[in-house]
């Protein structure tokens, strides 16, 4: 499956209101806290790749640790990625694993994201320390269905009163690299 | 945690006789099906490392994925490792973490696999395919501890009527590729 994610900077507040208007359903809200790693054999930069650890902590609901791949655009119109995630038990041991093998903690990224459900699509509003507030509009789907996917993320971001140019292809990550400099 | 362990070729009946009769309690048995990987960025074959996915079938229970790395020897006559193991919830999602960065499985161990508990140790009887029975006796303990966990471990091998002297250093990933070549 590949992933479709468009993200765009908005106003916490006001995208909600439009939100609950448009008939989306708020699913929840969690803490996330994402380490992300460099690489012992390539530059994870250069190759447009990336390893996470991703701590969550609901606000209803135990903590959880994902391990997280995400391969190089394939489609970059719309950020489409191959991803692989999986929960993990044991998330010291997890890190154990990926230091052994020479992986090292390069940056962290933490946000307090809020879930929304809307025709198909997953609308998340995320309020991210040291960069503010964004919303991304994702899907997974079949490669097939990529390109229609993303025309429909694109008419459904237009109907909450964004505008699909504003579209920010940079992940938080550089976003935040990108502060630093 | 180190984990303390030795190896020998043993006869399952026969010893299983003598480890309820010294007292020992048979905890499970399982199939262990273990695939390990190739690394992009080094020969595992001469760093001794190894990085391992675990598929284990309790007998009674649901399959259990497993994520392992194990570092080179810190001490050669017990085949003392560092060792992190997390249990996984998406076998598939980690396959395609482990490809996406490179890594490629190279070989695969199949085992039956019986636990006893004995004076503090984990004693397991290995059916290998392809390769026979074994008995493994192991313990976790702190560094500073290896050393006595060792001679403690020879001792119990002895009351079980095996010569510690005949232990065998090679992994079951090194004896099947041994009885390839």
């Amino acid at each position: 499956m590949y992933e479709v994610e468009l993200k765009l900077r908005a106003d916490y507040e006001a995208l909600r209101g439009r939100l609950t208007t448009a008939g989306a359903d708020r699913v929840e809200s969690r803490r996330q806290v994402d380490t992300y790693y460099d690489a012992p054999h390539r530059s994870f930069a250069e190759t447009d790749e990336a390893l996470r650890i991703r701590r969550e902590e609901p606000t209803n609901g135990d903590d959880v640790t994902k391990l997280t791949y995400k391969g190089p655009l394939v489609e970059a119109a719309s950020k489409t990625r191959e991803e692989h995630e999986t929960v993990v038990d044991d998330d010291e041991a997890l890190q154990g694993v990926l230091a052994g093998l020479g992986f090292e903690p390069a940056a962290t990224v933490r946000k307090d994201r809020t879930y929304f459900s809307f025709e198909g699509y997953t609308v998340v509003l995320d309020a991210v320390d040291g960069l503010g507030e964004f919303v991304e509009i994702e899907r997974e789907v079949p490669e097939a269905e990529v390109e229609a996917a993303r025309e429909e993320a694109i008419d459904l971001l237009e109907q909450l009163g964004l505008d699909p140019d504003d579209q920010i292809r940079t992940s938080y990550l550089g976003l935040l690299l990108a502060a630093d400099d």
